[in-house]
């Protein structure tokens, strides 16, 4: 997430006071594991062939729901970008560029911040999933595991 | 959704007691209308070119976070399947398939019901998006909007 803002509100920038987020309650099912560390460790976007291993795990309540995934080459993985502030509706990605609608960048600065990435499933290990092609900090949050179909 | 099932669990599922949902919390952040007024009424999955107009509509709150959206092409929606039990770990696609985990599976049933499409923008007016793909009931809460990049 280099390039990204933390609490900083740059010039041009709306950040609003928005109403509680008490509409949809979500549970954690996992935990992934990466190297990256901090933010300025995090790539700009996962790479499927060439990027680190990266461990996805499921907790064991949620451990039944893995029943076949292994036949699945590619998964799409969401997550609670736990780290990223809510309240941005426009950004200036540096600071000098144009400043652009939340819902037209994929920033994990959001109302609701979820990450969607699809990854490869080099295998499995019991509870644990070993994919490639993420970019999100170490400790991020699991909100849901996919298959993928052609255009998702 | 035809072809899923309610509040029915089928032979050799396993539905759950769950943690309760409460690891983080989600805000609507706009309304989806689509002629699909039943499950029965949904396709099994939404067609970007040939599909019936559908329209995306964002609270008022949340409007700056559009600005600029106008600029692309294809969109990726987020949104919560109201109607969804959350329960469910393995599922039946029809009765008589094999069992399969829910991960393995882009059911609408499951611990987090969170619905993926990527969708054609077909013009904006104003907070509303006009957009082909979708095969999610009307009246589907919004939860988030992203532009797709190549292979999401």
């Amino acid at each position: 997430m280099s390039g990204h803002h933390g609490d900083v509100t740059r010039e041009g920038e709306v950040a609003a006071e928005l109403p509680p987020a008490t509409d949809a309650g979500l549970r954690f099912v996992g935990r992934i594991h990466t190297p990256f560390a901090t933010r300025a460790d995090c790539p700009h976007a996962g790479d499927r062939e060439e990027g680190p291993d990266c461990v996805v795990e499921v907790f064991d309540d949620y451990a039944p729901a893995l029943e076949r995934i292994e036949e699945r080459a590619h998964l799409q993985l969401l997550y609670w970008l736990h780290a990223a502030r809510r309240d941005l509706l426009t950004q200036r990605r540096k600071g000098d560029g144009p400043v652009m609608g939340t819902f037209a960048l994929r920033s994990p600065l959001r109302p609701n911040p979820i990450g969607v990435s699809v990854v490869r499933l080099i295998r499995r290990e019991g509870n644990r999933l070993v994919v490639r092609g993420l970019d999100c900090l170490d400790g991020t949050p699991l909100v849901d595991v996919k298959p993928i179909t052609c255009a998702e």
